[in-house]
């Protein structure tokens, strides 16, 4: 059983977190897609946001999210990753109870999040939390909302109450 | 002299400003940065944002920014867009001033941005507005912070008091 430390992410773990996804995702680095994670979020919300790492210090999971500044009843989580070697052992799951709590206590009521038509384990992942899944046209098997983020950046989005 | 309407974004503006960019950066829609403007911006830091439309309300600017979380007295400008036929006319130069207005009114003492080692235009503009600009090694050029945003995303970072 691993011993694992959550912390607040600092700026200087940005090129941590972005060097594990392309590795953790098992894609060419070109592929991965780490212009999501500017070093912004970990300059401007590192308090919302989790890093948690192993025994050695080596990075085991990210939570990276937000309480929403023009909605602020919405907490937004962002990007989250796991280990490979850590997943199936509720480590995403124990971030994002940690996350929910600490919005609720911030006066969120509800929490949302959003991942691509073909990322299946995410979808299976948050609608075992309780999220809503969202989409209105069929892409790669399932509903999503087409050219969400840009053209060509289908999205599947999820909700749910806190 | 075209009459400029100033205003909050909305979420379903996102699709237009995605579009504008590749056109207004006279680059390939895959070549343009608009992987960097998620929608996220528009739902969540549209307060601290502005549209700006010319009086056939065509799209005439923008400016993404937002206070920091983490560190409430720093305002960030994520994202700053001028149609290239409204330049030169101090646009640009008015969103900035109108948003260091609300920041400071919000209790922000600095405001940060970057940019990459070859947008002169940028660092120039920024340098003309009291940005103190930061980097520590010579790419294309000009000082700048290697793999700041991740790897090969190499930044010139700007910082101003407000």
């Amino acid at each position: 059983m691993t011993l694992l430390h959550y912390r607040r992410p600092e700026e200087s773990d940005h090129i941590r977190v972005v060097e594990a996804i392309p590795v953790w995702w098992g894609m060419p680095p070109d592929a991965a897609p780490t212009g999501l994670l500017p070093r912004l979020f970990f300059q401007h919300f590192a308090d919302t946001s989790t890093l948690v790492e192993d025994e050695s210090r080596r990075l085991a999971a990210f939570l990276i999210g937000f309480r929403s500044a023009s909605r602020p009843q919405t907490a937004y989580i962002h990007f989250v990753g796991v280990a490979p070697e850590l997943r199936r052992q509720g480590v995403a799951r124990d971030l994002y109870e940690r996350f929910f709590a600490m919005m609720r206590q911030q006066g969120c009521t509800r929490v949302e999040a959003i991942t691509g038509p073909i990322n299946r384990r995410s979808q299976s992942f948050h609608r075992g939390l309780g999220f809503t899944l969202g989409g209105d046209t069929e892409v790669d098997g399932v509903l999503a909302y087409i050219d969400y983020d840009g053209p060509g950046e289908h999205r599947v989005t999820f909700s749910r109450s806190l």
